[in-house]
């Protein structure tokens, strides 16, 4: 039975489940719901995934949720090319760098990220900028570990580099939009901010098939 | 060269190391930073750890961050008894279980845990009534989960169990304590209204050595 995939357009946890797959050279079949639409919150879907959250991926009759877990499961399941390191050292490194954007990136991006987006709170200029110095923050350190390396842990491409990513691209998209001018978040343009990242973003979008995998919504 | 860890007592995320550290059998020199003296942001432990947080597991040369990081990281490189999982299967959903509970409990669970324990914030009463709220209804689906079941995924105990656990033996211990009980939280006592959960942590404590890792202050 086929590997369906339920995501949706420009999340950033569904990127990671997409961009998995791309890397394993597994086929799926793509279940794109539609936010607008609430597709993520009916009772067909709720089944899946009861908090309706995006990605699910269905692996024949096994129904799983979590963009990390899942990533963990095809790791484990398709092992080739290894995502989750070829050491013990390398896996806790790996997962250390997960977590981290999980707990220090993720919720403080939604401070920034949000507003933007959907306009709400975007007058509440002075948490959104100290999110957004909370973010550069992390991003200088990220800078500094791809200081002579291409990738976030070892020597190839990773979970850390697929789980991370993601997270990146969405903050950028969020600070060249015009409503982020006025806000001064210090992100743009990568290149010059963060150098060192901006060239891992580049590598990143270089893979083959990265296209595939680059949120409809956002090429409109 | 010896293993090492260093943490603070009470931190669930550091009890979770120990756990792990006393399920695979293995020795190691315990690290206990006094928080109340600041211990874990003084530089000689910054340079371990930079977020001045704990747990931190020094192996040899080897030193590591993040508590679900250091246990993916014993258990690829002491195997046995293995806490991922013995098919991909049970991986995905262990690590389902854990990301959860980082996503839906841990943040969550401090808006209800440190006003009892510091007295801060004590009076804002309904947003800790909508918390416990939350908590409660990730409890049930616990306890549903539990039904017919002795751990959280599969036939032994995983990581998920570990990583779980000592969130739950925190918020009983915040829900036994005298500032709790104006708030009515509706967890107390467990074996009541949450009956498997109640079991699984009397499991738990049943473990070997589960004593040896106990939070000292605890028992004060």
């Amino acid at each position: 039975m086929a590997i369906e995939l339920y995501w949706g357009s420009g999340s950033p946890f569904a990127w990671r489940a997409m961009l998995t797959l791309e890397l394993k050279g597994l086929a799926y079949e793509s279940k794109l719901l539609e936010f607008s639409k609430g597709e993520h919150k009916k009772p067909e879907y709720l089944q899946l995934n009861p908090r309706g959250k995006v990605p699910t991926l269905k692996d024949g009759h096994y129904v799983l949720s979590e963009s990390l877990a899942i990533m963990s499961y095809l790791d484990r399941k398709y092992p080739e090319p290894p995502l989750f390191g070829k050491t013990p050292e390398e896996t806790g490194l790996i997962w250390r760098v997960l977590l981290e954007c999980e707990y220090y990136v993720v919720s403080t991006g939604h401070k920034v990220v949000r507003p933007i987006f959907f306009g709400k709170g975007l007058d509440n200029v002075e948490e959104i900028q100290g999110a957004a110095k909370t973010l550069r923050d992390e991003l200088k350190m990220m800078d500094a570990r791809l200081t002579g390396a291409q990738w976030l842990v070892g020597d190839r491409i990773s979970a850390a580099d697929i789980g991370v990513f993601p997270l990146v691209q969405l903050l950028a998209r969020a600070a060249g939009k015009e409503a982020a001018q006025p806000l001064k978040l210090g992100i743009l343009p990568l290149a010059q901010t963060f150098p060192n990242v901006s060239r891992w973003v580049q590598r990143i979008e270089d893979l083959p098939n990265y296209q595939r995998t680059y949120p409809p919504h956002w090429r409109e």
